[in-house]
């Protein structure tokens, strides 16, 4: 938290325009609270479920961007600065935050059973929640299998932040109107992100080359859920005009799109320096994106031996010169330039989108800083 | 569905004294009904998700005896008759009933997720969910390992579910103060049961032999989760007194423990031919339930050579005469007893507690009758 918004909190001067920029931290301050609470709700039946809540608590208030409640946030902004909309007593601005701070439950929940479904070994550093709980097992000398012992927890702490993701929305103070109206795009956020996840899966297992169901994914997986329902969310809790629902329902696809493109572009070709990540990490990982599915497509066409050599060398290179001799495939193919071409086209249409619309201009500048820095980032 | 239910659904007249025995039948038409719409809602997006709905739907749809809706239509009946409810308008009992099949997609959840955590391959004598992706993958000569693809689609499929039962209960029609009223019981009904299955994977690991262990297992995962809350979610939705809630949640953990202990009991003793599960079921499998704590806590202390072959046999023994010798154990230790004993105990108190309550006798009867088949039963 910066030092202006503890203050703002701690004098309750948290307001219904507060700056997306301030949003991170002040969720941070929502979610200990909420931790604080279930602790002393839950901590007592036995220290099994104790550890189970500890094990949620490091994994939820581990950092992260809190880009799903900053555009919630953002969608409320767009519903009170020129959007129609207004907040109505008795529910004031930190119930808001408080409603749009749970869909950090939601990530959780997606990404401690991606990581059972990945069989990942660690996140941002970390052991992920199922290696976590195999390391209790060993330690303690338990009898079975501690990795099948940490999955079986993991996909508990999963469905527990799922389950309390709803209960942090619906016990946030938000007014029981509110509720009602922002009723459709959660239902639809959370199914989508689900189907989005089944939709990677059989992506992954099928061995299917077609761009069409990898974009398909992005506006699931990511768009969907990151950032179009956030914004239609938070623009139905403030009582938002159709129009300005439509508006951001749009270029929230377009952003969301786009910082998925840029993502995958980072998995290829992003500095490990800046992303934190292995050089080249979807090509060692053989993740499916859309700009791989373009460079097969292209180089089958235009130079059918690169494609071959692509096809088997994704998810199997290993050494820095193998990940250089794909990555200069991709190149030459074109597909990397399409997919930078897209992220610009894409982002540029939401900036031009924004630009132009009813919406307050000192938002409207919030937003395009966002979108900007989600779209061309380096990390 | 009976002749009789199904006219009075078609007719409207499902009523807000509709007998318990009525409500499973009514149960499933509002499930099918919640399926074709989401079919509708979502099949479109990609044949996968079809698949995934598919397959949620066979489960749900799939039969049981709708234990928790039935208590929280109990649980309604007693706010109206005796116990100082009322259902305000517009919500009618049709709304009631929607928002309380909800449960059956909380349940569908938990044993989708179970049946992960077990590695079991059926359910009700068919593939469990994650067995049905398996063999898909397997059809379709897809890449990666299918059992694999099969855990991963059913974790989703259980994550899809979960999060249906709140679209289900939140959209059941049921007015928003009603709603608002169920939030604590709903609440602590889903916290409850997942802090049951963890201490449940826990005691499975840990090797503990402590009776006290099992015995919080069996309230937090069937008492709490199958009678107790659904009687107070049901009572809530109704708008009864704090008596009537006080005294639903008493009885319903008696009735819910009662339920459990009688469970593990047929899991040793019960007949296959009744039970539709294998001869000495819980033997088998190793199932650490009240009834082996207390055999063995018993039979250390009066016969050692039989506790040590206790001990090891359970979850290794394989014949008829293995299981037979066990059993001849657990009856000796004096455990078999003591456990039926329990059973006996609870019900009557149940019943007794019930029997002189404040709530109309027809009703009561209904309630009795329903918690003397599930403690007395035979399968």
């Amino acid at each position: 938290m910066t030092p202006e918004t503890a203050r703002r909190k701690m004098t309750g001067t948290w307001s219904a325009h507060s700056p997306l920029t301030d949003v991170p931290a002040a969720v941070d301050t929502e979610l200990a609270a909420f931790f604080r609470a279930r602790h002393a709700d839950y901590d007592d039946i036995d220290p099994v479920v104790a550890d189970a809540v500890g094990a949620l608590e490091l994994f939820v208030t581990g950092g992260g961007k809190r880009l799903r409640p900053v555009f919630a946030w953002a969608g409320l902004r767009a519903a009170l600065e020129g959007g129609g909309g207004s907040l109505t007593a008795p529910t004031g601005p930190g119930d808001v935050l408080r409603a749009v701070s749970s869909l950090e439950f939601i990530q959780a929940c997606a990404l401690i059973h991606d990581d059972i479904i990945d069989q990942s070994d660690t996140r941002r550093g970390r052991p992920t929640t199922h290696r976590r709980f195999s390391a209790l097992h060993s330690e303690r000398g338990w009898t079975g299998d501690p990795a099948r012992y940490g999955e079986s927890q993991a996909i508990l702490v999963g469905d527990l932040s799922f389950s309390w993701a709803d209960d942090m929305f619906a016990d946030s103070g938000v007014d029981a109107a509110a509720l009602t109206r922002a009723r459709q795009p959660w239902r639809k956020m959370r199914t989508e992100v689900i189907a989005g996840q089944m939709l990677d899966i059989a992506l992954e297992n099928s061995g299917s080359e077609d761009p069409g169901a990898a974009l398909k994914v992005d506006v699931y997986k990511t768009a969907a859920y990151t950032v179009e329902r956030p914004l239609h969310l938070g623009a139905a809790l403030g009582d938002a005009d159709a129009r300005t629902v439509s508006l951001l329902r749009k270029v929230g696809r377009e952003i969301g799109v786009a910082f998925q493109l840029e993502d995958d572009h980072l998995g290829v070709f992003g500095d490990p320096a800046v992303t934190g990540k292995e050089s080249g990490d979807d090509l060692r990982s053989g993740k499916r994106t859309w700009l791989l599915m373009c460079a097969l497509d292209r180089a089958d066409r235009s130079d059918p031996a690169a494609a071959s050599r692509l096809r088997t060398g994704i998810g199997a290179v290993e050494t820095d010169a193998e990940i250089d001799e794909l990555r200069q495939i991709i190149v030459d193919s074109g597909a990397a330039e399409q997919n930078s071409a897209r992220v610009r086209e894409l982002t540029s249409d939401a900036v031009d989108t924004l630009r132009s619309c009813h919406l307050a201009s000192p938002f409207v500048d919030e937003l395009v800083a966002l979108a900007e820095q989600l779209t061309e980032r380096r990390s």
